[in-house]
């Protein structure tokens, strides 16, 4: 709760701010992007980061998604313009199994984001003033129209492959399902094709925190002075989700029932004396709430909670009936936030349509986030599933 | 969050109101109450409720100790006094396992709880004004004492058991641990000898929500006006518990992915459109805040985070070598709260020191709450246990 800094009103970038490696692109000037909700954008900007260079056949491309924090830095360092590393630095690079040397890799922060792409803090292109309350609602197949936009902008034709991580996962399966011809191979991460009653379990206590915010003020907190701005809420939401990300045998390993601050309370016993592992959740909370804007959470939550890939499709077995792309699916068996059956049937939906598909199992204690913290189990047959699409003719 | 009715500052049970089945007992009334957090007590009332009669040889009282948000009436309808109908209806009352016509039953409201003993809620002796945020915080131990000084008031020597789910359950293992020479056997059911990061962890997002809520007024609300006490912050807390105690695959079954109010909103996706498991939690969540008192929600989720039977005993090794006490541990196989693993860890410890122990796995998909859900799967072994116990000479 205690900082000397205090906290910024929003986490956002904002134009004006450092671009540091972002590029932009605007579309919808002079026509609207539809959302699924019914509601048109105009002037839609995406923040993306490319590396590496597109063949000239335009074979060699991949798109990463990033999941609900994340943002177009996939890899580098933070710096002026990226306040966090590349959320896969250790998988993308220069001789990394998704290798920049070799593969022209795209990453886009998604819309609704708060990293340069629009979302609920950039402005409104009626009045200049944030979007705020008026953003609405997203959904993950926007998320994907936009990127669809992105890559003919870019030049490309199909994906080599279309990567993700939990939310980065949903986005492609959309891609999959949405744009058939458009992608060549998939590989979804620790992700589901329908979220789940739990799923969302989860996401609405954390929107139910945030709207308890008086300082969230309905959405429309922008122009608060710092320090007045949402972040209790959002740092209430981040601790639901992060326990989710985590796993009991890890926080007993690493947490215990050790207690916070020791030194200074002794072996006191008050309410509000913490253990170590609320010192870490809320010290979490906090960073989020530090670097992220609390509309942006909730309007990409609330697309992951939306997220169903049967939804105006007959069925989950039609959706499905679209895919055509050879896939990985990663499960993670500590998981259980997106348990890994939720992969297996990915899995097993795609092989009985006759899709090529193989899964794979991070053997990692981490839970969830276990997609970033032990990503080094996916080296080897991510960088072999890869080369095998990169050498086929499809 | 509309209601018809305001949402009464407080659920608590204040003197004054209806008594129903409850009778009630104080102490301290010329000594102190001596607290683990340091604090004494004085005029400590206990509220309990039993059934049958005490034997002549005092041998055939049982103790069963309730849950977080659970009361003395262990049985019986809703009613006048009681706002809910008994938490084990079907496994306490004449001929049922735990049987009425045969022991004598007491079941005690916890120390900090809302329904008649001492708490938050109850009046401060020195000016009969609510405690609120002057209540101190209290420990399971703090609770099995007060049990002890109900215990010599009723007359009762030795418990022939002592009997809990959950929080009740840590109750009982700190009986055996505290008092081994007076109680004769205990049943200890999805419940831990310490609580876990990951338990705290649950705890301290409840904590968080309530204390974001303005009307909880830093604990000292009750003097506001209906419909202007806490409740939100408490509905949240209540939201994540009710996640906690059910499981995935069943919110799945029985919430898939539907909508609320579905006729009204049409496909119509918006941000504060619910799925019908939100409108199950809120539901749970603002039940639970017209019938219990929020500091009370506060102080016994703390107790249970400061549960640990290890605590200035040494470790966890000396003080189950206390436990002499025949035990049944209980674990449910989808409890993602208590998991399996910590019961099954109670009834090795105890084999490990030549205590009579058995394991009893309740094969149930519901999680936690599995304990009141499907109280039938323990009903021939805890008739048969107890039938054991009682024919013993122990």
């Amino acid at each position: 709760m205690s900082s000397a800094r205090p906290l910024p009103v929003t986490g956002a970038w904002r134009p004006g701010d450092e671009p540091g490696h972002r590029q932009f692109f605007t579309f919808a000037t002079d026509r609207r992007f539809a959302l699924d909700c019914g509601v048109a954008l105009s002037d839609v900007t995406i923040a993306y980061e490319t590396w590496g260079v597109l063949d000239a056949d335009g074979a060699n491309a991949i798109l990463l998604c990033h999941a609900w924090t994340g943002d177009s830095h996939a890899t580098g360092p933070a710096g002026r313009g990226h306040p966090t590393s590349g959320w896969w630095d250790d998988t993308v690079g220069p001789g990394k199994p998704i290798d920049t040397d070799r593969y022209f890799v795209v990453c886009a922060n998604v819309l609704g984001g708060c990293q340069g792409t629009t979302g609920p803090a950039s402005p409104h292109p009626l009045d200049g003033q944030p979007y705020g309350s008026r953003f609405p609602v997203v959904t993950i197949r926007d998320m994907v129209r936009s990127q669809a936009r992105l890559m003919e902008h870019l030049g490309v034709r199909r994906w080599m492959a279309v990567i993700g991580g939990s939310m980065g996962g949903m986005q492609a399966l959309e891609w999959a399902v949405m744009y058939p011809r458009r992608i060549r191979s998939m590989v979804a991460i620790a992700t589901c094709m329908q979220a789940t009653a739990q799923q969302i379990a989860w996401g609405a206590i954390g929107r139910r925190a945030i709207r308890l915010d008086p300082k969230w003020r309905d959405g429309d907190y922008y122009d608060a002075e710092p320090g007045d701005g949402p972040g209790e809420g959002l740092e209430i939401a981040r601790m639901v989700a992060q326990v989710t990300f985590r796993s009991d045998n890890v926080f007993t390993d690493r947490f215990g029932r050790e207690l916070a601050d020791k030194a200074a309370v002794g072996d006191t016993l008050g309410m509000w004396q913490r253990f170590e592992v609320e010192r870490y959740l809320e010290y979490h909370g906090q960073k989020l709430a530090r670097r992220f804007d609390t509309n942006s959470y909730l309007a990409i939550g609330k697309a992951m909670d939306l997220h169903d890939v049967a939804r105006g499709r007959g069925s989950l077995e039609r959706a499905m009936a679209r895919v055509i792309a050879p896939t990985m699916a990663v499960g993670i068996w500590s998981d259980m936030l997106y348990p890994a059956y939720q992969q297996q049937q990915i899995h097993h939906t795609l092989l009985a349509n006759g899709v090529p598909s193989e899964y794979i199992e991070i053997d990692s204690p981490h839970g969830h986030d276990a997609f970033l913290i032990n990503s080094d189990q996916l080296d080897e047959p991510l960088e072999r599933f890869l080369d095998g699409i990169a050498k086929s003719d499809t």
